[in-house]
């Protein structure tokens, strides 16, 4: 069998989990890593090699896919359109409110290469997004609510680390069971950031560190915390590094809605994630969107898509006919 | 706006389901009703009129969609490919071992005649082989399950109903809360027939039936209760209607996999659905997919397609700009 060639671009959390998550896609292959740093200081779990990320475009004939792996405010604004222009690719671009911009470059250089590029892929954006249009494309008459957690905030706990006097956090994202309960019951609340998301965090302080001063710090910054109720707990490097090592993560997609001809019939679909590791679950996600960037573009499609743009049994390493016969 | 012409074939619960369900897209309206029954002795809940199904070739320029809302026993397999000669086509047909048998019957007609054909649409299968196939391609390392119920299974009542001595029934299907609980925790048990679902059925007795003779013939009954634990409850007439009148369901997809280089983090992707009432939530589901199967068919495509073969944003209302900018 031929297998899809994979080139990883980036190699933080996401990239590493990109390279364990190929030995599960047999039909899958990695080629290597390609990083700003210093290829040479890099040494990778497979044994991959490392490129320099300046080098990539001397690949072009050895890679079916690229999996872009950096991060979304100053990477993949970049590289996207970059390696659209080289390579199908995908990545997992998750500031919301810049999808329709960075979708527009990655388009331009996709179709002029006839390359796919799928953008915001992963799990919100990227299955979360694809349950918020299946169930309101369903249930017209209805409201759809997102909880994210319990789990690790990486921004959040980026944000606690860079106050003056501490030395590590980890913020964990909660939503407010009663509220999750409610919109369960079909109930169609209507819910202020407060109501949804509770924010629970473990800090670590330097030496001499004020704690009541960072702990105030910490409840009212904007943006980030002002707007929920927020529990600080303090404790020791050890503890943090004992007791929140991992990256959990996960949430749920609640639409709730009515029907018949005096919306008298209420129903409830729910798509819920338990992720014991969000960059391996990302990874995933990002993989099974690899093989459809092959297999589209291999067919003669090009251009930039996400998700919602890509006919399911492109995912599946089964045959459509296999399909048929042991899922539908 | 130019509206996407409905055309509905067969009355009965979907039928009428899906005539509710219009009045929720407003990009679609109904042209009418194609029964075998005598036109004249159906008034439709909307007005819609009535014409005899043997006349719908009559209507091929009027009707964009014909809704196939027959039965999977006798009706969609001759029906489907039938349709599929002259119109777009979504229909539900649930017989599992037969659907590549259907769709080939089907693809041979919709071919020759140009038409886009969606078989096997609704929610199992239709949403749960979705889920089923998008949760595998994600965790290829894993394991997949489906739980039905509570809700009420029509087979399962009707075979009741055909005992001699009972005069109504109605049987619930109910997933085994320990079972459910077991796969989210993400132990991948094996489970028996008897392990996943219970069966508990209300039966209204004929004058003078043996209620024992029926409670053990019910609980013997081999395909439909024998393989479960069974519970039956003897009720008035009265009591089934007051307390048992409604045809709710629904159910889960729950797959639980492992990633990382030695397996160690454990995820669960859950697909839950609450539904008051089956045929409305089903008829929701077609709806849906007429909207794709319309513009699939305006774009040049043609053949026999299942659930995973349709890009989910032909399934929106929403332009694709629009879902960029707000759903993804």
């Amino acid at each position: 069998m031929e297998k899809i060639r994979i080139g990883i671009a980036g190699y933080g959390n996401i990239g590493k989990s990109v390279e364990a998550g190929i030995r599960q896609n047999d039909d899958m292959e990695l080629v290597g890593v390609f990083s700003r740093r210093d290829p040479g200081a890099i040494k990778t779990a497979s044994g991959a090699p490392v490129f320099p990320l300046s080098e990539a475009a001397a690949k072009v004939g050895e890679i079916d896919v690229m999996i872009l792996c950096g991060g979304s405010l100053s990477d993949l604004p970049e590289q996207g359109p970059l390696f659209a222009a080289l390579f199908n690719t995908v990545d997992g671009f998750d500031t919301h409110a810049k999808i329709p911009e960075h979708f527009k470059k990655v388009q331009q250089q996709a179709v002029a290469a006839g390359k796919v590029c799928i953008i915001s892929s992963g799990w919100d954006p990227g299955m979360f997004s694809l349950n918020r249009l299946y169930a309101e494309a369903i249930l017209p008459e209805g409201h759809s609510y997102t909880f994210w957690g319990k789990g690790v905030s990486q921004g959040h706990s980026d944000a606690i680390r860079r106050i003056a006097g501490v030395k590590d956090a980890k913020q964990y994202t909660i939503p407010v069971a009663e509220a999750v309960a409610a919109v369960q019951r079909g109930e169609a609340p209507d819910l202020t950031t407060r109501e949804k998301h509770q924010r629970e965090c473990f800090v670590v302080l330097e030496e001499g560190a004020d704690q009541e001063c960072i702990e105030q710090e910490i409840k009212t910054m904007p943006n980030y915390f002002s707007d929920y109720d927020t529990t600080v707990h303090f404790i020791s490097q050890q503890e943090l590094d004992r007791e929140h090592g991992g990256l959990p993560h996960g949430g749920r997609v609640i639409r709730s809605g009515l029907t018949g001809w005096n919306s008298e019939h209420k129903h409830t679909i729910e798509y819920k994630l338990t992720l014991e590791s969000n960059p391996d679950f990302t990874a995933s996600v990002l993989l099974a969107f690899a093989r459809a960037a092959y297999r589209l573009n291999r067919e003669g499609v090009s251009g930039a898509k996400t998700v919602v743009d890509i006919p399911p049994v492109y995912l599946s390493r089964r045959s459509a006919e296999e399909i048929r016969q042991t899922m539908i």
